[in-house]
């Protein structure tokens, strides 16, 4: 086992709530935290990054180029042990999945591969040009979003949010009919971005189903999220579309830029969309 | 143990040669076929949908909705053994895992989570317009890529490929810069598109990364794959892009979309580009 060498310029209130208690080389105690969820659900992107937080810590290799998690069903706050097995271990790649378990029960498996994250190159063979548009900081809106059925989303307080108005319709009672999110985001706690917060990030903003007229809860089947580069620090550049809605299933396509124009993550998830929603077929 | 529900005209080669024979209820006996890779690689997409083929038919769900692949180390020709691990049956999702085995080696490993998928219903919630340009089908290049030295890719002779002439300047010496392909494919063996195909279809094709000038193998890292609909007969029609292709890694984003109009399936990789490939940091 290995150290977590994550370089903070301190520790954040993520780091604090993602305590991990080595019980031998491959197997943790962690605590669920009340506050990085929506009501009493704990935050899918905030159980990836305390998994993949404890995979890091086992492998040779610390940073989680692609991980993909299932959520089985719903985790608990609270006591939770984190069971991690390593697949294989090469030179560039560290392969291995982790399990967490409350109780009997399996709540979450993650698969994921881990290397060494490059810094933001400048210098890709290619990279696309930022494609989506997200009006300037100060023409953006803070605010705070709730649950769909009113309840606080304290995972969302962490985060300084400030949305292009033109993808938060709903919010003023009157949908856009486009699956998309554009916004600015910064931890509120001063903390910069890192491979441990960009998971959280992903999954931390409203779904994209809003602006449809959806108003329900949107459960995440699986999620997968790239990271290409470590982000610099400051603002990142967040946009989330759906491409294709419908039979009770979605997709969130996420894109995260950082302050210096780097591509730096992608994420994609698969989410249940209640058949109330509104499903026209 | 339930049957495999598939329905075909009729048997199709990759069918055949995926064959797997049960030993118990969780467990397959299989052989590789040396007809479906590049040189004596197996192909990704068909080892995933070989693996899938079994997952389907130890869950009581037999569509894969979303399913990830890691691929630990290069798979041989020949037997191999595939197990399937129930994680939990519900009423809509069956979540499962399976790894396909030679000797005491784990090539490869899969995470899934399977459903039922509709009959494209052409009544989404939302759906983007098919977003990418491709050319008339007899306005099309038919042509069959073999590897990057020149070896033979028996996979793609199981398929009528016509590639949009602007998205493949690399067969004719002058990589057009952009990493795209777009093009119509279907089995050339008259076999509809399946559940089955289209985990093939989506990792058979060059690399979008040929026409940056790219001209070695790409290995396959971690392939995620969420079909959305039960194909229409007919021709599919296929692109894929790479958003970024940098330090060493690129990914592949692919969009599958039948001859009803529907989008189909959605797939991404992360796949390693070698260092001599040309990145410029």
């Amino acid at each position: 086992m290995t150290s977590d060498t994550g370089v903070h310029a301190r520790a954040g209130r993520l780091e604090l709530d993602s305590s991990l208690t080595a019980d031998g080389p491959s197997a943790f105690d962690a605590v669920i935290s009340p506050d990085w969820g929506m009501k009493s659900t704990p935050n899918g992107g905030y159980l990836m990054s305390l998994v993949l937080r404890a995979m890091g810590r086992v492998f040779p290799l610390h940073d989680p180029l692609t991980a993909t998690a299932h959520y089985n069903e719903q985790t608990e706050i609270g006591p939770a042990r984190i069971e991690v097995e390593t697949i294989r271990v090469g030179r560039t790649l560290a392969r291995g999945m982790a399990r967490l378990i409350q109780g009997d029960r399996e709540r979450m498996r993650v698969l994921a591969a881990f290397g060494t994250l490059p810094a933001a190159s400048g210098h890709p063979l290619y990279s696309v040009p930022r494609s989506f548009d997200l009006a300037p900081l100060d023409e953006c809106t803070a605010v705070v979003v709730g649950t769909p059925d009113g309840g606080r989303a304290s995972v969302r307080e962490h985060f300084d949010v400030r949305y292009d108005p033109s993808s938060i319709g709903w919010v003023s009672g009157a949908p856009t009919g486009k699956p998309q999110i554009r916004a600015w985001v910064r931890a509120s706690d001063g903390s910069e971005p890192d491979r441990h917060l960009l998971p959280v990030v992903v999954d931390a903003l409203p779904s994209t189903a809003f602006d449809l007229g959806v108003d329900t809860w949107v459960p995440t089947v699986e999620l997968t999220i790239h990271q290409r580069a470590r982000p610099a620090p400051g603002w990142l550049q967040c946009a989330w579309d759906s491409t294709l809605v419908a039979d009770g299933m979605l997709e969130e396509d996420g894109q995260i830029w950082d302050s210096a124009g780097n591509l730096v993550a992608m994420s994609r998830q698969l989410a249940l969309l209640p058949r109330s929603a509104g499903s026209s077929s």
